[in-house]
């Protein structure tokens, strides 16, 4: 992909063994945009080490296609057992490894943090966090992947994009969507650009 | 490196995020003799994905110096808790995305599995699993490395080795060391070859 030196491209990942999510957002000035999101669905397959085979080749093809400036991974720390942590670790690593061969940096970010910078609810359900988001980045119905594990890879990506530095000028907002209620003049300027 | 075609390599890996060992051994016919065996040395590394990327690098690198044919890890999967779990999984994660990439297949060992085919003992020390390595091996004084990451690394490779076959003469015998004491004509007619 051709990208424009004044671009940024976010690679957001939600890793599991069953399904890993993928989107990706674009940056340009200050505005943001979906460029793809989807799921490598590996349920089907039972052998461990293809499953993981297939995240790393996948994830590696992403980061060699649109060149992401920095990977953004969803990652909960609690809350499992310690067979499913070390299946999430693995699938994890191998996205990792894909990212760390490019030099891509990684930021990680708790589930609770990626719904409270998306809708002000820490404890958000999936399908808020996906029409937020579908509502924020304009995406057609066509367009929006429905599955629940590619909206949380664009979600982690889209905290990315807000940890990134803005917006900083208003500390008493809470999230994106709480900073866009509170500063329409703002969006407005920006959208006449 | 060149190998002959009746060789066979095994990589033993034993991950961690302080320690990472590895052990490479040489099959050709029915012996087996070490390559060579080592750790990464992580500890000091603060950065978690600095961390895994040297994982990466060196499995990947170990990989193409000596071209193995089997990979053996080394892979608890009980008694630790979910945050060390999941560092461990990572661990593992990176190092199997080297040999995925590579088309190395992997074969995962218990370490009471590693420890009982080498000693006869599953709760063996890991002193003891290193004594009898380089016994085994042959490995000199200034040879053996006595990191016990590289000797665990060194050991589940070994255990793959007996794995993949022999001694099957013998179901009586409950580790390699065992059959070696049973059967002393059997390797006098091998070192005699």
């Amino acid at each position: 992909m051709l990208k424009s030196v004044k671009e940024k491209i976010i690679l957001g990942i939600d890793p599991g063994t069953n399904y890993m999510g993928y989107g990706v957002l674009k940056v340009e000035g200050t505005k943001a945009s979906i460029v793809c999101m989807g799921v490598i669905d590996l349920h089907k397959e039972k052998d461990t080490y293809k499953k993981l085979g297939y995240i790393f080749e996948r994830v590696w093809s992403i980061i060699e296609t649109y060149l992401p400036d920095e990977m953004a991974i969803e990652a909960p720390f609690f809350g499992k057992n310690v067979q499913s942590m070390l299946k999430l670790g693995r699938a994890q690593g191998v996205a990792i490894a894909a990212a760390v061969h490019h030099s891509v940096p990684i930021t990680e970010y708790a589930p609770t943090k990626i719904k409270m910078a998306l809708t002000g609810n820490g404890s958000a359900a999936k399908e808020q966090v996906s029409g937020m988001l579908q509502r924020i980045l304009q995406i057609s119905e066509q367009d929006m992947q429905t599955h629940l594990d590619a909206t949380d890879a664009l979600a982690a990506a889209y905290c990315h994009y807000l940890q990134m530095g803005r917006p900083t000028s208003d500390s008493t907002a809470k999230s994106w969507a709480d900073y866009v209620k509170k500063n329409p003049s703002k969006i407005t300027k920006r959208k006449t650009e």
